[in-house]
C-alpha cells in the first residue's frame, strides 16, 4: 500500500525499517523532526532512536515545530537522548529533566526558530525526520496533520528521512501551503493580504537525493487532551463576546471580527465554541493549531475559514473531520509556523489573538511560561508572535487555581513574556478588563476591579493603595511585590500569614 | 519670507498669531503635536498654550512622535496642562509629575500608537499641529527634521495647526517620504525592500481645507545632549567591533553588516563612531534617529545611506549639515515612525537593533524604563519594535552606574521590557555576551562571565549557584531576586548588608 504513497519510483529502495533509519542518527547531531501541537509528528524514528539510545547511549540537540504526542518527549527523554530541545514542548517527564538543568531547553517564539536557522544563528539540522502522507512524482514530501518547521528543517538538513504514515488519510494531500522566505538581504513582502491566500505549494520541495531513508509506519497522532468547558471557562467566553458585541456595535470592529487566533488548550477552546452560540458570522481564523471548536464553528456555519500550522482533533472529532475531509478541505490550509506566526502577517491581518495566561499582575504584564518565576511549564509558544502585532491582544485564565491557594493576579509577576505594552484585553471568569490606553495606575484598578478573584481582592487592593503612597509611575513595594509567590513556596497558600 | 512657503494662496489668511492658534485648543481636548527626539517639534503653540492655561486652567491629552525639546514637556507640565502624555518623554519635570500620578503616561511601541489610532483604540486627535518647512501648491505639508506620528495626527484630526519654521533651511523639502498604511481587512504589504526605497510622497496629503491656522515661528530645534565617546563607551563600541568581524569571518553576515538602528543617547552614538575605524565599508541604517555618528560615518566614506524618523544633531555638526545638505540629500530619507519601526520591515531587512538598557538580569532580560521597577525613566520608545524581530537584538550598558553602588547586571530584574526571548546579545565595557541559542543556565554563565563588574561578578556567581541549588529552568531565589534593588533603596548600595 505504501507504494503507492511513494511516487517516485527511484526512492523505493530507500525503504528501510525504522531502527535502520535511526541509526544513521549519531551522537551530537542535530535533528530537526516534523511535529507541531501533538500532530503529524514523526514516530517510529524516534521511538526507535530511544530503543537503540538504552543500548548505545546517544545525545542530540532535538528542534520540532512544537509539541509531540506519542510520549516521544517523555521516551527520547528517559533513554537519555536529549542535549538539547527547542522550541517548545508539553511533556511532563521532559519538564522535569529541564527543571533539574539535565535538558537544555531554549524556549522561543516559534515564527523565529527557522529564522535564526536560516541566518546561521542556531545550528543547522544535520538530518531531519519528516512525517509524510506522500512523496511526489518529483520527490517532494506531502506533510500530514501539521507544517510546523518541517520544510525549512527538510531544506536545510543535509539528509532527509520520511515516514510514510499509513494512518493518515491520503486525502491530506493538496490541504498544505508551503511558502519560504527568501534569503536577505533580497527579501521580499510575504504576498499573503487574506487568510485564505494560497502563496506556496502543495508539498516541500527538495532534491529527492537528499531522502536518504523511508520509513513506513501506522500510528495515528495523540488525541487532543482538550477539556469540554466548565463553568468558568464559558463565563469567560461570555465576557469575551460580550465585549466583541460591544466593539462591533462602536464600530471599531466589522460584524464578522477580524481573523482569530486561539491558543491551544481548553480555554481558548472553550472561547471558540462560545462563538457558536454568538450573533457574529463569517468568521476567519489565522492561527497556529486547528482544534475541535474550528470544526464546530464550520459545522455551525459560522466560520468561513481556518488557517493554521496544525489540526489537533479530540478522539470525539477525530474521525469524522479526516474521513470526510472533502467537507471542509476548501475552507482550511496548513502553512508553515514561521508564516502562520509571522508578524508581517499578523499586523497585517490585524488578528484577534486569544492566549492563555499563567498569571497577570495588577499592571498587565503576563507569565505565560514559568511556575514560580522558575519552573518550565510549557514555552511561550506563538503567543508572542501574536500578542505583538495583534489588532487585539487577548489574555485568559481562570482567576485562581489548585483549589485558591493561588491567584492568577498578582502583584508582580514571578516570570515576563508579554510586558504591558503588548497586552490590550485580560479575562478571567470574573470579568474582563480592557487595558487599551491606560497608564499602569489605571490599569491596575480595571484588573483588581474587574479580574481578581473576591478573596484575593482586598489583599490586591492593599498592595496596589500603599505601592501608590509609595510613588512612581508603575508603584511596587519590592519589598513585598514577589511575597505571595514567596508565601505559596514556604506556606502553600499565597496569603498565608507569614 | 514665510510667504514664499505658504504656496497654496488661499491659505494665507489663516496665519495667526500663536496665541491665536493655541486658543482652538480646548479643555479635554486630545491634541497630536510634531516632534520626534527632540526634533521637528511645534514650538510657539504648544508654548503658547502654557501660557494661557496660566491664566485659564485647561487640560488635555498629548501625543508627539517622541520627545519634544524646547523644553516643552517642563513648560506644559508646569503650567498643568498634560492630563494624559504618551508615547515617549525624556523631560526632569514630567517625569516627576509622572512618577507622582499626576500624570497619566502611556508608554508604548513607538511604531503602535498610529496603528492604535487608526483602529480607535485610541480617542483620534481633535487637532494637530505640525511643524513645517512649506505648505505645498496643494495645501499639503512639507515636515521640518522630523516625520515621527506627524502625517497620520494630521490625517485623523479634524483641524490643523501649522507651524511654518523659518529657522528650518527649505532645502530639507524633498528628504521625506511619506507612506501610510491602508486600513484592514484590505491592508496590502509595504513595498519597501530596500533601505533607500522611496515608497510615498513628499509631503503630508490633506485637504487643505483642515488648516485652521498657519503660525509663522523662527525658533530652532535644541541641539542634541549626546555625550561624546569616553573610555567605557569605547570599550563598548570595541567588543561589539570585535563580535560583527567574528560574525563576517564566520559567515553569518555580509561585509556591509546588515542595515544598522541605534537608539538615541551616548552608548549608541559611540558605537556607531566606533564603525569610522572599522573595516566595514557600504553600511547602511533602518533607524529611528539620524545622530551625529550618522554624518560622521557619511563624511568617513563609510554609510552609503541612511533611513530614518528625524535627525537630532549637536550644536557642533547641526550648521554643517543643514547649510550644506545637498551633500547628504541622496544618502538619506525620513519616514513616519510607524514606517522606519515596522515589524515587517525590521524582519525584513534583518536589522541589526543597537539599543540601552537600564539594566539586565543574569538570564538576558532587559529592563529599559524602570528605575528600581517603579520610578519612570523615558519609556520603551523604539527599542521593542526592533529587538523583537532584529537580526541582531543587542543591548549595551556600561556594567556600573553611580560610582559602583549600582550593577547594571542583576540576579532579576525589577522590570521587565524585552523578555530573554527577544536578546541575542549584551555589551557592557567589560566585554560581549552571545546569547544566541543558549539556555537560561548557559546564558547566566556566559553573562556572568562577559558582561558585569569584578565588584559584583562573585555576588552574582553566588546568587546563580544558590539559585541552581534550588532548581528551574530559569534558576532563582525568589526571597533574595530583588534584594540588589532593596538594598540600593534602602541603603544606597546593591550589596550593602542587611
Amino acid at each position: 500500500m505504501y507504494r503507492d504513497r511513494v511516487r517516485l519510483p527511484s526512492l523505493l529502495d530507500k525503504v528501510m525499517t525504522a531502527d535502520q533509519a535511526a541509526a544513521l542518527i549519531q551522537d551530537g547531531m542535530t535533528v530537526g523532526m516534523s511535529g507541531f501541537t501533538r500532530a503529524g509528528e514523526a514516530k517510529a524514528v524516534p521511538e526507535a532512536l530511544a530503543r537503540l539510545a538504552k543500548k548505545h547511549p546517544l545525545k542530540i540537540s532535538l528542534m520540532t515545530g512544537a509539541s509531540l504526542g506519542n510520549d516521544l518527549d517523555k521516551q527520547l527523554t528517559e533513554a537519555g537522548v536529549l542535549a538539547r530541545r527547542m522550541p517548545f514542548q508539553v511533556d511532563s517527564t521532559l519538564r522535569k529533566a529541564i527543571n533539574a538543568g539535565e535538558v537544555m531547553f531554549i524556549d522561543q517564539h516559534l515564527s523565529e526558530t527557522v529564522e535564526q536557522l536560516r541566518n546561521h544563528q542556531l545550528k543547522l539540522p544535520d538530518i531531519a525526520v519528516i512525517e509524510a502522507t506522500a512523496i511526489t512524482e518529483q520527490g517532494h514530501i506531502v506533510p500530514t496533520t501539521s507544517v510546523g518547521n518541517s520544510a525549512s528543517f527538510a531544506i536545510f538538513a543535509k539528509q532527509v528521512i520520511v515516514e510514510i504514515n499509513l494512518a493518515h488519510h491520503t486525502n491530506l494531500e493538496g490541504l498544505h501551503d508551503i511558502y519560504i522566505p527568501t534569503y536577505r538581504p533580497t527579501r521580499t513582502p510575504i504576498p499573503l493580504t487574506k487568510v485564505d491566500d494560497r502563496i506556496g505549494s502543495t508539498a516541500i520541495p527538495i532534491p529527492p537525493e537528499k531522502i536518504v531513508a523511508i520509513v513506513v509506519n501506522n500510528q495515528p497522532d495523540s488525541p487532543s487532551t482538550v477539556l469540554p468547558p466548565d463553568d468558568e471557562t464559558q463565563a469567560i467566553a461570555d465576557h469575551l463576546i460580550a465585549f466583541f458585541k460591544r466593539e462591533v456595535d462602536a464600530g471599531r470592529m466589522a460584524k464578522n471580527l477580524a481573523p482569530l487566533q486561539a491558543g491551544i488548550g481548553s480555554i481558548a477552546n472553550a472561547v471558540m465554541c462560545g462563538l457558536i452560540e454568538s450573533p457574529f458570522e463569517d468568521l476567519t481564523m489565522y492561527s497556529e493549531v486547528l482544534q475541535d471548536s474550528t470544526f464546530d464553528l464550520i459545522d455551525a456555519g459560522k466560520l468561513r475559514f481556518a488557517s493554521g500550522s496544525s489540526i489537533t482533533l479530540s478522539t470525539r472529532r477525530n474521525a469524522d473531520v479526516f474521513d470526510h475531509l472533502e467537507r471542509y478541505k476548501d475552507k482550511l490550509v496548513l502553512r508553515p509556523q514561521e508564516i502562520s506566526n509571522h508578524p508581517e502577517v499578523v499586523r497585517r491581518l490585524g488578528i484577534i489573538g486569544i492566549n492563555t495566561a499563567l498569571e497577570f499582575d495588577i499592571y498587565g504584564n503576563v507569565n505565560s511560561t514559568h511556575v514560580g518565576g522558575t519552573k518550565m511549564m510549557n514555552g511561550i509558544g506563538g503567543s508572542g508572535d501574536f500578542a505583538r502585532n495583534a489588532h487585539l491582544a487577548i489574555f485568559v485564565t481562570k482567576s485562581i487555581a489548585k483549589g485558591g491557594n493561588i491567584s492568577s493576579v498578582v502583584p508582580m509577576v514571578s516570570h515576563v513574556d508579554h510586558t504591558e505594552h503588548d497586552v490590550d484585553i485580560l479575562v478571567t471568569e470574573q470579568g474582563l478588563a480592557d487595558l487599551r490606553g491606560l497608564a499602569p495606575r489605571e490599569r491596575a484598578k480595571v484588573i483588581i476591579e474587574n479580574c481578581v478573584h473576591p478573596s484575593y481582592r482586598e489583599a490586591l487592593t492593599q498592595y496596589f493603595e500603599k505601592a501608590c503612597a509609595h510613588g512612581g509611575h508603575t508603584p511596587h513595594i519590592l519589598r513585598d511585590a514577589l511575597s505571595w509567590h514567596i508565601n505559596l513556596e514556604e506556606r502553600g497558600h499565597m496569603l498565608a500569614a507569614s
